[in-house]
């Protein structure tokens, strides 16, 4: 079992071994002494999950109140979130009882939402079970849902008490949910490491270096948030191909491409401008291009980058005058670039 | 004008003078680069202090937007907050902008939420309007609302940037909201300070010391609360009163007394109580029953003691094995008492 320490005043572990799902109760019972669990999952993962993870708690010695929601960004809303609180009232959860959250970034940034305002905060512990939040948000603290606004308008920062990582509910992921994270793997060997991107240009299939790629990138963002756990400066080399992912994301109404893969489309986009404007090693896009065919995600999205741009620039109206944009310097290296949104649309469209 | 600083990572200053308000504009300007200020307030407030506010904050340079909601504890709610929440962003508040709180503690108590957890936390300032929010709700950073299940049951911890307490608001303030925070205030000398006690005893009446007094509370809670944030243990002592308190107002479905009223029924019930059993000197439950009664608070409620345990005994369940008292050793000086729950009725009812 390999176990990555994130260190800080709110510090804990992720732990991260193959069939660690089943033994659940053990490492939770090593971190809590809760009476109480409150297990919070989905309608898809409950059914594969549930009973494996709430058998293991029990037979560690809690007592365990589950709570499920229908699948998808649609529930991700303060409805949910209203419900979810009903629910651990009248299943009794007290200050020192924990919340386990199942499941994919939904379900993560639901359930650490809840715990974070629940009684002004209790403990929650993650089993991130998606390629996408395995390596991406169970480490950071971020938890929130969404508005009729906008993603993730809502949050709060809070810390899981411990990370269970199994690779082995990948195998029960679709293609669509595969190719979610993959954007993101891919993401992480762009900005911080030549070593893992070239390990995934050389491998045969995702799946033989998953765990080992799973333990890459989880320990690049602990390196990254640890250095900046509010978002000021270092972190936002995470968001690199976000910026135009969200466009896109927004363009579809969120009904379109998965996440993931709308990054891989941001990635390629943003590096092919940055090229151009001579920021960025020559060959660099074309590299990301090669990387996000082998794993079958897009390479383009349906709308103009007229259009992207347009909606880049509406967003960055709530956060002030110029819009950072995170650009590489070559594959494992990457900066933040301030950029003028006045610069912005001739930066995406001159030839 | 007197300066109370708070010390901590995310220590605050709290500015107390008559006719403060009016010059709000400028020291929030002095504490913030923020361009938008999001006026909180309720329907009580609005009308009499909204517009010297706004009218101070345009003329330091801030963009003024307004979100008044029903005075009063049911509208303390999370449709509240969401109507907030959608408010703050068709206000297109960012996340460097700033919410100006003004009102009294209901106000204080979801404002502070909204910004903690809108776009998963801005800044908030506190202008606490009646004399239970000024010694008690502006200090301590607890943020939150009630949910059908009870009160406070959702919320998080989020300090202010800046507190401004006027004691000129407190000649707007009815009756019951005069004795709303005249129980804390009392609580506070029974407490910590018989200097405080003494002069609340020695006074003609309460208005000729206000300003003094208040300085004095909120210094009193500011030790308190620096020494022990997350209350773990001597922020429990400013609890004295409150066990009893809650049973009643919950008995009373939070539509009967005050909160501060309550307080003083249940200092002096816990006081009558603990003198019996010893562990107070004798004579301080009689000082309290006094000064309860010069400030025209009740002093009993109209329930019965053995009700009253069952729901003490009730919302323990909830928490842990024991229930903590918070007891006088005498008037100035208090402690805590974990006590069996099986003993706590005979605490309140032996003779």
């Amino acid at each position: 079992m390999k176990t990555i320490t994130v260190k800080g005043k709110n510090g804990y572990k992720i732990l991260v071994e193959k069939g660690l799902i089943s033994k659940a109760g053990e490492h939770i019972r090593e971190t809590t002494s809760a009476k109480k669990v409150f297990l919070i999952s989905d309608s898809n993962v409950m059914p594969l999950y549930g009973n494996i993870v709430s058998d293991s708690l029990k037979a560690n010695g809690f007592e365990v109140s589950a709570f499920s929601f229908e699948a998808g960004e649609k529930s991700k809303n303060l409805d949910t979130i209203t419900q979810m609180i009903y629910a651990m009232c009248s299943s009794g959860i007290g200050r020192t009882d924990i919340v386990v959250a199942l499941g994919g970034g939904v379900v993560g940034d639901m359930a650490g939402f809840a715990s974070a305002i629940y009684l002004r905060g209790i403990d929650f512990i993650q089993i991130p079970t998606t390629l996408l939040s395995q390596v991406d948000s169970s480490v950071g603290g971020k938890t929130g849902c969404d508005i009729e606004y906008g993603k993730n308008l809502v949050g709060a920062f809070h810390n899981p008490r411990l990370v269970l990582i199994d690779a082995n509910t990948l195998k029960t992921l679709s293609q669509k949910y595969m190719n979610d994270g993959l954007g993101e793997v891919i993401k992480y060997g762009a900005i911080k490491s030549s070593k893992l991107f070239k390990s995934l240009e050389e491998c045969e299939k995702f799946e033989d270096i998953a765990e080992k790629t799973i333990i890459e990138c989880v320990d690049i963002k602990r390196q990254v948030v640890q250095k900046d756990f509010t978002e000021k400066g270092e972190r936002m080399l995470l968001n690199f191909g976000h910026t135009v992912a969200h466009a896109i994301e927004k363009y579809e109404n969120f009904e379109g491409m998965a996440h993931g893969e709308a990054v891989g489309v941001g990635m390629l986009a943003i590096t092919k401008a940055s090229e151009k404007a001579g920021y960025t090693e020559k060959g660099s896009a074309k590299r990301i291009e090669k990387l996000l065919e082998k794993f079958s995600l897009p390479l383009t999205a349906a709308v103009s980058a007229d259009k992207l741009t347009d909606i880049m620039l509406f967003d960055k109206k709530r956060r002030g005058s110029k819009i950072n944009l995170v650009l590489l310097k070559k594959i494992g290296s990457s900066f933040v670039e301030p950029m003028e949104s006045e610069k912005l649309k001739a930066f995406f469209l001159e030839d």
